[in-house]
């Protein structure tokens, strides 16, 4: 059902992703004004993700009708395949958000959802279909439903450590095609609300040309632990990644959490600079409404946007040995029990985002 | 997954409707060539059924994404709205049968479903989502799927008494649109193997005029309990039905169960004849290749075709006073620990079936 109040009202608060896990929801890419060749190469890339997080928890595939009877076929281990019209694969973004509470009840938050940005800025038109995930996520874990009406919000632009304090980018929620309406205040009292948490850290800017997302929180900076995070780095101060980085990293360090630590920030190096190809932008259709996907665009790779499962990390990687080395070696020494699962991911990367942008957690109530 | 073994060879069988259920599947109805009004007054009818049985357990509803924020809106009690693509709405047909074993697990028989009868005799084209739908209901309860590959067969054409006795009838499972290649023994044993059963008694023939079903033995007989059952009765003599009946009655009389127990047998009227009126008729588009809904036709009403949830029966009546009470009178004294709920289903019946028709058992492992 549907309900009136707020999980904050309730006593429902939003566990860390590092908590345990019943599932993980992904959803299956398809449209081929985003996704090249048909999306037959980002749904390779999206089955082996899908099987790396299978082999720690069981994963439910959100599969539009189209692609259902193919999919099913696969029959993949500890895979249940479900139907959900989607306008495209970013569960992150448009499923449901859990909350449980202390007595193991679970309940789903169901953010209004534009596509990125509305008519405003929006990437594409349109996400009706999108906007009814987190409702179809809800109905099969069987769970109530906030419906967080008038409030427009992305999963991958927070991230919460599970003891009350929040991330966001002022980017992506000050953008004008969110909640134009909204003052900063009252978009915090909706998170704080919606989450049920205490505090609210407002990292200023998010990946260099993340274009899509207007710098989602879940591609700069992700909880390791509580008071303590990583952030996505650069070295080289003539990139234009640096100072962002410097700047995410200069403000975390004069904040304090919900619970008055000072945090520990890690720096996750970001890999060598991915552009689209000439053949990469060519697999793409053309459709007005839809974001371009053009020869030589710099693309907003990072480790950071990797995920959480019951004991292991999904890793993107991105063929740079250098880079995704320290990033996997970083990662053991900061989850030390956790088996790190490097995928390449280039394909999802393509598409605007990466593995914690695909992924949605169902948390163990 | 899709297992390729038997519920027999697993030690797995089909539980008694009876028995404990953890949840009841219903579909949303919508193809207004079946259902007159564009199925308006016939979702007025599936949603008191729903409400009915939400009072008592757990209900999902599968809906076509073209009708889902219609019925999400709704904001029913107990009632999880997922995304169920549908030709039509009749889970008992097309739903998983759901098999338990000894240690508290459960998997779904997925039946090949061919719209009653193929290209032979079937009442619509295509059926290619119906024969999804069990795959999807094992999804959304996240268990193991045995697909009875090369084995066409509807749910509501088997009842089981959960002690290892199945009751069908010849009308239906020896129809030339459904198995025609294989013999009264090969399709017995197919039925032993996927129910996990001992014996198969073989009604010969169901209600007179269930054209769309060929003769479902779930409108003419269903179990009260082990050894004991219902069957539908028409005294008339003049009327077709009862020589349909009286054989039903008299096969029964010589038969034995699996436990070798002789049947009681509780004979049930059926209503007063129930023909479609004009503005019925004039109701439903014509479509061709969907079976027509004529004025003047006869709709095999009966009120054996009634559901059992936890702890009530939901029952068809038909306005039709001296029967209708007749029906709740003998159904409560045989199940007198549950709750009579009669609704008022000449709309559903309308479309060619009726509760027991459009509801699926997920029984509690």
């Amino acid at each position: 059902m549907k309900l009136d109040s707020t999980p904050k009202q309730d006593g429902f608060y939003m566990p860390s992703e590092l908590s345990e896990h019943k599932c993980t929801y992904l959803l299956w890419p398809e449209r081929p004004d985003n996704w090249r060749g048909g999306a037959k190469p980002a749904q390779e890339a999206f089955r082996n993700v899908v099987e790396a997080i299978a082999k720690y928890e069981p994963v439910v595939l959100g599969v539009n009708q189209s692609q259902y009877a193919h999919v099913l076929g696969m029959n993949m281990e500890n895979v249940s395949v479900v139907e959900i019209s989607n306008n495209d694969s970013w569960i992150r973004d448009t499923g449901a958000t859990m909350v449980v509470n202390d007595k193991g009840e679970m309940r789903a938050v169901d953010w209004e959802f534009n596509g990125y940005g509305g008519l405003y800025n929006g990437i594409y038109f349109p996400w009706d279909l999108d906007d009814l995930i987190a409702s179809k996520m809800a109905a099969i874990e069987k769970v109530d439903r906030y419906r967080a009406d008038g409030f427009v919000l992305e999963g991958g632009s927070v991230h919460s450590d599970g003891e009350g304090t929040l991330l966001v980018t002022e980017e992506t929620l000050l953008d004008k095609g969110r909640n134009p309406e909204l003052t900063k205040e009252e978009i915090e009292n909706k998170l704080l609300e919606y989450c049920g948490a205490e505090k609210v850290l407002w990292i200023p800017r998010g990946i260099y040309m993340d274009q899509d997302t207007n710098g989602h929180v879940d591609n700069i900076c992700q909880f390791v632990a509580p008071g303590k995070v990583v952030l996505a780095w650069e070295d080289n101060e003539n990139d234009p990644q640096h100072e962002r980085s410097k700047e995410a990293f200069d403000y975390l360090s004069g904040e304090t959490d919900a619970k008055g630590r000072k945090l520990e920030i890690y720096k996750m190096h970001v890999p060598n600079v991915v552009t689209i190809t000439k053949e990469e932008s060519e697999g793409v259709d053309v459709v007005e409404g839809t974001f371009p996907r053009n020869e030589g665009d710099r693309l907003p790779a990072s480790y950071v946007n990797y995920y959480n499962c019951n004991g292991a990390v999904i890793l993107p990687i991105f063929g740079d040995d250098e880079h995704d080395e320290a990033a996997i070696r970083l990662l053991q020494e900061l989850l030390p029990d956790r088996q790190i699962e490097p995928i390449y991911a280039r394909e999802i990367l393509l598409g605007g985002g990466n593995i914690h942008c695909i992924t949605q957690q169902v948390p163990k109530a």
